[in-house]
């Protein structure tokens, strides 16, 4: 095993910034890294927190952090914005925060940026995830790591579903109750957290999302091709699919993160979750099912680099060709899928 | 040449809309449908407009058929929605503006909705914008093709990817300048309109936009690899990439499309920059690397579905042992590989 894994294994904070960075940039040996380091993955819980800007997520991040910290567990946070054009740096906002930590050598907060590619982004964050996770759980230790995004877009939420749970966070008065059910929040949802509750609103937000909620059951049996469902395979097990003893619906707690309150009953909530995940038929499932896309994903990634690598002159004739319209696209990948699938 | 093709390429609207939906649905003999149709596919003028709603897109778009029709073009337009998770049907609005053109053989508008997959939206609206390319220059006709998205989101960027022109619409007061930037529409805009111009700070969004260009020509030397650079290769010939007589630098023209002002500068624009990817080495390069991708992007999807077939047993058997920790996602995606290349 490589030193740099062993030390991430250990424990050590300058290892795991180490070894992030080297995932993030796919500098030389991280493959191999994230191999060494797999075996020992698992064991962290990890959480999705995403919400529209505004909402209050970094605060809340924050209580959520001291939280874990209190049950003595080990906490590794990634705040991801797929929206900017910056790779690399950390934000600002997350300078701050990471100073309020510096002195705890069991929290580790890295920001990451676009990756630039379908995909991509999330499949970066996953091996990040598992990285802090192998570190989060040095030892004997409790691990939590914190998956924080920027926005609720489709990327984003693709971003959550590396994890355990997703914690979805709102505000009265931002209009994001409309805007949960067209993102495709309700699919991935698994607590509610409305935050600023001391605000005018808050009891409607919860209502709204609690119809929301009671209107996704409703809607997703009626739809059956919504994007989480077709494609990742999941009709069962899903946060806001069904109400009875077998399923999970997604509870809505108030917070006033600025202020510490109800941190106590969200901890609750997520830690209910986690034990649904982990016991439940369904919830088991679910991980299985999410485990089966991570494969395809990366399946169909390295097919293409494969294939790209095999065949490049073969490509760029396809391409010279089909801007002659000597030959339509869909024949041009035709035989080049029958040229790879040949190769010895 | 089967029936349905040889009626579309007659430019006959109802086998225009039968075909839509055959492609929009994947229906068996989609893929036999698009072969025959390629052929006669390129002469149309495909125009991408995005832009956040409430800038008036849609009553834009209205002018901009108008402006066609004048012109004497036969105008197909899909309005592309991928936040949506309802599929299929026409929206509200949709049918309004149908009905205002239902009596115009030649106006074809339809809505498509998420397909649910990443890239998958981008691919069957490329391939419904092939339909109406090859319907609207039935004959010896004139054809237009307008690609109309929802938001501004990285979805609706890629899908005005497949257009010659991408057209964004602001319009003042909505903090749209600042989301530009962020959401990588500078990569990608051809030609900017604000609209709305008699309302306050219409001349300030000019200039902001105009300084984001700017900014943005001087930004991306220094980033070197943001999304739409190092992913889709194109360096050179970028709307706001360089100043100078070879590359395209995006006009910004004001229009206030519920009155009809400002429009014939804006066909004007478009009719300018349509030449420049036409007649220029620059945008002959971009076209050609835009094809590039296309026939990338397909291959990658049909390479993983050709896997999924061969492979579905040993897929499922990979997905257990990483469940169990038995082997790491890495070295099982590696074996699958291995085992699709070798397949005879």
């Amino acid at each position: 095993m490589s030193d740099l894994a062993e030390r991430v294994l250990r424990g050590e904070p300058r290892a795991a910034a180490r070894a992030l960075r080297q995932v993030d940039d796919r500098a030389p040996g991280y493959l191999d890294l994230l191999k060494e380091v797999f075996p020992h993955t698992g064991r962290a819980y990890v959480v999705g927190v995403t919400g529209n800007p505004g909402a209050g997520k970094s605060t809340l991040v924050d209580r959520l952090i001291e939280g874990f910290r209190k049950e003595g567990a080990t906490v590794g946070v990634i705040a991801v914005d797929p929206t900017s054009p910056y790779s690399g740096g950390a934000i600002l906002g997350d300078r701050i925060r990471m100073q309020r930590h510096a002195t705890d050598p069991n929290v580790f907060i890295r920001s990451v940026a676009t990756r630039g590619h379908l995909g991509g982004l999330s499949r970066s964050t996953r091996d990040m995830v598992r990285l802090l996770d192998a570190w989060a759980s040095a030892g004997e230790g409790k691990g939590v790591v914190l998956v924080e995004t920027v926005g609720v877009g489709q990327d984003e939420l693709e971003v959550t579903r590396t994890a355990h749970t997703t914690l979805v966070v709102m505000a009265p008065g931002m209009g994001d109750e409309v805007q949960a059910l067209k993102a495709g929040i309700m699919e991935t949802a698994d607590v509610f957290c409305v935050n600023k509750a001391d605000k005018d609103g808050a009891d409607g937000c919860v209502r709204d999302i609690e119809l929301v909620i009671a209107l996704g059951k409703e809607t997703m049996v009626k739809m059956g091709k919504g994007r989480g469902h077709v494609v990742h395979g999941e009709a069962a097990g899903l946060g806001g699919a069904a109400a009875d003893g077998a399923n999970w619906s997604p509870p809505v707690v108030k917070c006033v993160a600025t202020r510490g309150e109800g941190i106590a009953p969200l901890l609750e909530a997520l830690a209910k979750h986690r034990a649904w995940v982990e016991a439940s038929v369904e919830g088991r499932a679910r991980r299985r099912a999410r485990l089966a896309e991570e494969v395809r994903e990366s399946l169909r990634e390295a097919l293409i680099d494969a294939a790209v690598h095999d065949l490049r002159e073969e490509l760029d004739a396809a391409v010279a060709e089909v801007d002659a319209r000597a030959v339509d696209p869909y024949t041009a990948t035709e035989r080049l899928v029958m040229r790879f699938r040949a190769q010895p």
